[in-house]
């Protein structure tokens, strides 16, 4: 029976399996699992644990009782092995020295210290390398990550919670409690999956949320808040010291003195461009990125994420849809886009949905803007 | 290995399975399969296959070989056999007839000739009989039928195609296509399953839809138009003779000589009240129950879908997903439902979702209104 799955592919989901145990901890650096195999069998796992640590190459080579056994065993990793002394030195020096004849990469490292050069030791050093196993899912499993790497700003993703009419709230406005337990103990799992949790100053306002994670084991993401022209109490639940905050302001309201008594509380607080009444999105994930940030998350309500959306930032969007109908007059999921005709529509690619409790989760990549 | 699987849920699932082959055919009538089991072996198998044709246990007694086999067997029947003389002679007395000695039923036929009186006369004649087993699924195969017969009016569906933002039409207005040809296929088996299939004058208008059933295979369900004033061109494609048509208009308007235009060409005219500038649905309900529809197919946009839903007559949607964003400012899939609290909202049960290409159809029943 086991021949039967002794496969690349079993191994590099393995691998998968394994990287996903660092989900939170390792940002700034990507997420990695490795696997080695001797005669079909298992003799070593690891994985990036958390930033700083080792990597994952290191633990499952560590993990191998006979290390003699390295010298006719299969490495599997779902990212490209390292080749440039970071934290720590090159995992593919490690590779080479240990004796290992071959390696199976899930995908390549975007990183420009890395990429294709980690391949490219081991090759040079007589190791068979097999490339692209479980690519897909390699890449998705980074993809923040990656994005990061390759754009230079963080990977932005849309939350929502709206009724099967695609409405938030009703025509006066209320909207709380959309969703069950469920669907908002998952929201805190994927906040905690996230390096930042983007609000607009409405959003706060409203409901005067605190975006931490609760109700499951996770840190705190960075809180962001988007607040233009500096108007939210000082007092705001926001700028407690549960979590760090950073407040986006516009450069026309840089005098103020709220920005010293935040600051004072431990905000950091940093001034952008504004547009048209709106401060400058991209602005605001260029500086992100210079702070580490390789993902967040935005829970701004309408108005905001339609502004990302216009502004063609948005990767992927986590929609909540509640069993329930709030008619026409109710506030829609997102504010006006400036779409007149269908083929200029927003074009997503669906996920499969889960069910949380009778809520129902429908995560969807943008395909165009 | 056989006997872990030969129980009575086994065979109920396969009565569903039978009964669903009559689909589209025997409405009035239920969909009904049967099974004969003997020693843990299925001897005999049947369902209704068409309204007026042989009941589903006639034909399953029928498609036995060995006719003495009976007397030791197990029939299987998703609903309670009937008990009066209808088309055919009733079901409980042929099994009786036949010395089958366990009957095992679904769920019990809510029509008032039958309503118990089939089971009663089984087990006065000594037969055991094993009621409810898989229920909740032998009910939902014959929601329509079971509705129909309870309260007088027809089994009530919604269809819609919105985006992932619940838009059916840009802000322009423009809204052909929104769905993928997969999910437009399945519209197609969706009327077969219906018994009408029903509009508003704007639709009509505005598409020049036929509302035929194409690109599958089944029969074209009754056409049903809502056209109050009596406003739509007597060449509408509606009007033709794919399919019977019956038009509904307001009393206010009997006297005008279009009705008579139209009976000509073959379409029933039916005059109900109109309160408050719409037609009185509920009497629309009333009279396509008294003409045999025992389901109807609402496919008439955001109008029509919110005035069925206030009225409190909805029992099922199915909502086509796009993924696609319109925004805001775009048409919603529901006009507004006077909806101003979140508690107040209408409150529905998901069923498990299905792709059709890269859109989602979402089932919802209407929980309460
Ligand atoms: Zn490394
Ligand atoms: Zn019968």
């Amino acid at each position: 029976m086991m021949s039967l799955l002794c496969d690349d592919t079993v191994y590099m989901n393995r691998c998968i399996e394994l990287a996903l145990k660092g989900g939170g901890t390792v940002s700034p650096n990507p997420m990695v699992g490795s696997v080695i195999v001797c005669d079909g069998v298992i003799i070593g796992e690891g994985f990036h644990e958390r930033y700083g640590a080792p990597h994952a190459e290191v633990n499952a080579i560590a993990s191998v009782a006979d290390q003699e056994l390295l010298r006719r065993s299969t490495l599997y990793v779902n990212l490209e092995p390292c080749s440039h002394f970071g934290k720590t030195p090159p995992c593919s020096d490690l590779i080479i020295e240990k004796g290992i004849p071959r390696v199976v990469v899930g995908c390549r490292d975007p990183f420009v210290s890395v990429a294709g050069k980690g391949i490219a030791k081991l090759l040079g050093a007589g190791i068979a390398v097999t490339e692209g196993v479980l690519e897909a899912a390699c890449v998705k499993l980074n993809e923040a990550f990656i994005k990061s790497h390759t754009t230079g700003l963080p990977f932005v993703s849309l939350k929502l919670a709206e009724t099967l009419d695609g409405k938030i709230a009703t025509s006066l406005g209320a909207s709380k409690w959309i969703t069950g337990e469920a669907a908002r103990m998952e929201v805190h799992r994927l906040r905690a999956r996230y390096d930042a949790v983007v609000v607009g100053e409405a959003t706060v306002r409203c409901d005067d949320a605190e975006l931490t994670v609760r109700h499951c084991s996770g840190r705190n993401p960075l809180r962001v808040v988007l607040d233009r022209r500096l108007s939210l109490p000082v007092e705001s639940k926001i700028f407690n010291t549960e979590a760090p905050t950073i407040l986006f302001a516009s450069s026309a309201w840089e005098g103020l003195e709220k920005a010293g008594l935040l600051r004072e509380r431990g905000v950091t607080v940093l001034f952008v461009r504004e547009h048209a009444g709106e401060l400058d999105l991209r602005q605001v994930l260029e500086e992100l990125h210079k702070h580490g940030i390789l993902s967040i998350l935005v829970e701004g309500g309408s108005r905001l994420s339609a502004s990302f959306i216009r502004e063609r930032l948005v990767d992927k969007i986590y929609m909540f849809i509640a069993p329930k109908l709030f008619g026409g007059d109710a506030l829609s999921s997102f504010a006006p886009l400036g779409i007149s005709i269908p083929d200029d529509a927003v074009v997503l690619k669906f996920e499969t949905p889960r069910f949380f409790g009778s809520d129902l989760l429908l995560e969807a990549y943008v395909q165009s803007l």
